[in-house]
C-alpha cells in the first residue's frame, strides 16, 4: 500500500499558508478564568478534606477553564500519531534503519503496536497520519485509521541542507491543524499526540537546543537505545547542524524548518489547531513535547491547553517540560513514543473529571465539614 | 441502618484464631520465577525498543509471576474499603469528628464519595467493610456493597489502654482474610485496599514508628489537614502511647493490637488472604501501607504481591514504602485515603497487561529488530 500524496495546504502559496497559520493562532483564546474559579469553589465543597485529591483537583479546574464549563468531560479520546522519516538517519544516529518507520506504521494500522494496546486500554481511538514516511507501507489493516497526507518521503538530511522547504513545513503544519479540527468536529475532548520516525530524537534534540539555547549534549539522549559511540556522533551531528543553519532562538519556524521534521511540524499544527478548538492536548515524550514547545513559542496561550503526560528518561524532555512550566502526570520511565505515555495519562484526566462531576458535596451527603 | 454485629472469627478462641492465621500465612507462596523469566523474554521480542515501556514491563513480568501465567490479566478489579473508628480520636487528633466515619460510610454506600467516582472510572467494584464503625450508619443505598462485620464500636483509646484485645484484633484480621478469599472466589484479579476512620493516621503513624523504630515526629503528618498545634499534639500522643505500651518492633501483632485499628487489622488480613490466593494487591496511602507493612512483617513473601499505587505527602508513607522496597506508581499529591490512589493506579497495571498480551512481536509484524 502506498499512501496517496495529498497535502493539507496543497496548491497554496507560502503566503497563503502563513495567513492560514496566523488565523489559527488568532483563534487560540486564554482559558475561562471564571470557570476555573467556580471549579475551585466546587472542589472545596466535595466530600473530602480540602485539596486532598492533589493534582486531580488542579487538572479538573484547568479542564473547566479549557472547556469553559463546570461539567468537565474527558470521555471522547483520540491519539493522533504523526509519522515521517528523517534524512539525517543516513548519518547513523539510530539503532534502527529507516525501513522501520513504514513497518511500524503498518503495525499501527493492524493494531499490534504498544500505542494500539494502550489506547484500547484507556478507550481512545488512534489515527495514524503519514505526513512523510519514506517508502511504501507494507500491509493494510483497520485497527487504526491511516490518514494519507505525505508531503514528501522524509526530510532532507539537515546536516547538509534545511530539513524542509518553508512550503513543506507550512503544509505539514496545516495538515496537523486540519486533523485537530476534524477531531474537534467529531466531538473529541481529550487529544493525545504521538510520533513515529526513525531519527526523530535527533531532530527533537536539535529543536530543544535551539529554542532553549543549550548545548546539544545537555538535551540529547539514547533515543531507541544507541550505544555510547553513536550517542557521541549524534551530539556531534546536532552541533554541526546547528552551526550550519544557525536558526535564531526567537524564530520557531526557522528552527522547525531547518532542524525539525515533517511529523514534528504536523504535531505542532495539532497543538495549535487543538488549542484553537479548546481541546485538552496531552503530550507524550521528547518529540511531541518539541512540537508543543514550538507551538507555545508561536502562541503562548497554547500552554494552558497542554498537559504533560509523563517524564521520559531522555535528558531533553525534563528541560522541555521545565521551559513549558508543565509538571508531568506520570513517572514510569517510558521512552517509547508513539503517544503511549499520552494514552496512559488519559485515565488520570478522566478520573479527575469523574471525581469532580460525580462526588457528593458535604451538604448533599449530610457529612460534617468540621466539628459538628 | 445499623450494621449487624457479625464477626469473621465469631465464637472462636484466641488459639483457634492464631491457628487460622498461621494456616493463611503458610499458604502464601513465592511468585513463579519461571513465568517471570518467560515474561521478560517475551517483552524483549515485542515491537518496541528493549525496555522502552519502562515500569510497565516490570509490572507485567511481576504479574506473570504472581498469577503463574504468561497471559497476565488485571481486568476484574475490586477495592475493599475497611472502615472503623478510633478511641484516640477523643484526644483531638483530627480536623473532623468521629461522626464523619459513619457519615462517610453512608456516602460510600450511596456512591457519592471520591472512591466511588474513581473506582467507576477504572471499572472497579467497591466493597465497604464496617469492621468497627461507632454509631449507626445514617442511610442506605446500593452503589457499593456494605459488608457488616463490626467487631466493636471503634477501638479503645490507645493512649490509655491497648487499642484492641488480642481476640478483637485476630477477629478483624480473619474478616480481612475472609473478604480477600471471597474476592478471589469471585474471580477478582486486581485487589485495591482502602480505609476510612477518623483518627486512623494517628494509629498508622504509631505503627510505622514502632515497626521501623523511628521517632514519631518523622512519620507523622497532617492527616486530613490539621493545624500546627494539632500536629504537635498528635506527635506527643503517639510518643506517649508508644512509651506506655512499648510494643517490640519484631512483634507485629503486639504493635497492631496496642496501637493499631480494627480497619488496619482487617486490611492486614486482606493483604495476607489476597497473597495466599495469588491476587495482585494494590496499597493506597499511609493507613493501607501500614497494614501491608504488618502483613510483610508477618509473612515476607507477601511483599511480592503488593504494588504501591502512589506516594502520599504524609511523611510516614515514603518511609513505609522504602521499608517495603516498593516504588510508587503515581505521584499525584493525593492524600484522601479510601483506596482512591489504589483505584487510579489500577489503570497502569491494566495497561501493562494489555501491552504485554496484545502487542505483536518483531517477527509476527515483519519489523526489523536492528539493521536490516
Amino acid at each position: 500500500m502506498v499512501a496517496r500524496m495529498v497535502t493539507g495546504g496543497e496548491g497554496k502559496t507560502v503566503e497563503e499558508l502563513h495567513e492560514h497559520l496566523t488565523r489559527v493562532i488568532a483563534k487560540v483564546r486564554p482559558v475561562d478564568p471564571l470557570c476555573v474559579a467556580r471549579a475551585r469553589d466546587r472542589l472545596d465543597h466535595l466530600t473530602k478534606p480540602r485539596g486532598s485529591l492533589g493534582r486531580l483537583e488542579e487538572i479538573a479546574a484547568r479542564i473547566c477553564g479549557i472547556q469553559a464549563t463546570t461539567r468537565p468531560s474527558a470521555t471522547k479520546r483520540l491519539v493522533i500519531v504523526c509519522a515521517a522519516d528523517h534524512g539525517v538517519a543516513a548519518e547513523g544516529v539510530s539503532a534502527y534503519p529507516s525501513a522501520v518507520t513504514p513497518q511500524m506504521v503498518a503495525n499501527f494500522v493492524r493494531g499490534g503496536a504498544a500505542i494500539n494496546a494502550l489506547a484500547r486500554s484507556v478507550g481512545a481511538d488512534v489515527w495514524i497520519v503519514d505526513i512523510g514516511v519514506a517508502g511504501s507501507i507494507p500491509a493494510s489493516g483497520d485497527a487504526a485509521q491511516l490518514v494519507a497526507r505525505r508531503i514528501r518521503e522524509g526530510t532532507r538530511n539537515m546536516l547538509r541542507e534545511p530539513a524542509m522547504s518553508e512550503s513543506e513545513m507550512l503544509q505539514a503544519m496545516a495538515v496537523g491543524v486540519e486533523q485537530a479540527t476534524r477531531a474537534a468536529d467529531q466531538g473529541v475532548e481529550l487529544l493525545g499526540i504521538g510520533d513515529m520516525g526513525i531519527g526523530n530524537t535527533t531532530a527533537a534534540s536539535a529543536i530543544t537546543a535551539a529554542v532553549i539555547r543549550l548545548p546539544p549534549r545537555q538535551v540529547t539522549g539514547r533515543g531507541t537505545g544507541v550505544d555510547e559511540a553513536t550517542l557521541l556522533r549524534k551530539v556531534d551531528i546536532i552541533e554541526r547542524t546547528l552551526a550550519t543553519h544557525r536558526p535564531r532562538s526567537d524564530r520557531p519556524l526557522e528552527i522547525l524548518q531547518t532542524v525539525g521534521g515533517l511529523e514534528i511540524a504536523a504535531l505542532c499544527g495539532v497543538c495549535l489547531g487543538g488549542a484553537a478548538r479548546r481541546l485538552v492536548v496531552m503530550t507524550d515524550g521528547l518529540i511531541t513535547t518539541a512540537a508543543a514547545l514550538l507551538a507555545v513559542e508561536l502562541c503562548p496561550a497554547v500552554s494552558e491547553y497542554v498537559f504533560a503526560a509523563h517524564l521520559s528518561p531522555e535528558p531533553g524532555h525534563a528541560v522541555q517540560l521545565e521551559r513549558l512550566g508543565a509538571r508531568p502526570l506520570l513517572h514510569l520511565d517510558m521512552r517509547l513514543g508513539e503517544g503511549t505515555g499520552a494514552a496512559l495519562a488519559m485515565t488520570v484526566v478522566g478520573a479527575a473529571c469523574a471525581a469532580f462531576n460525580e462526588m457528593a458535596t458535604f451538604e448533599s451527603a449530610g457529612v460534617c465539614e468540621g466539628p459538628c
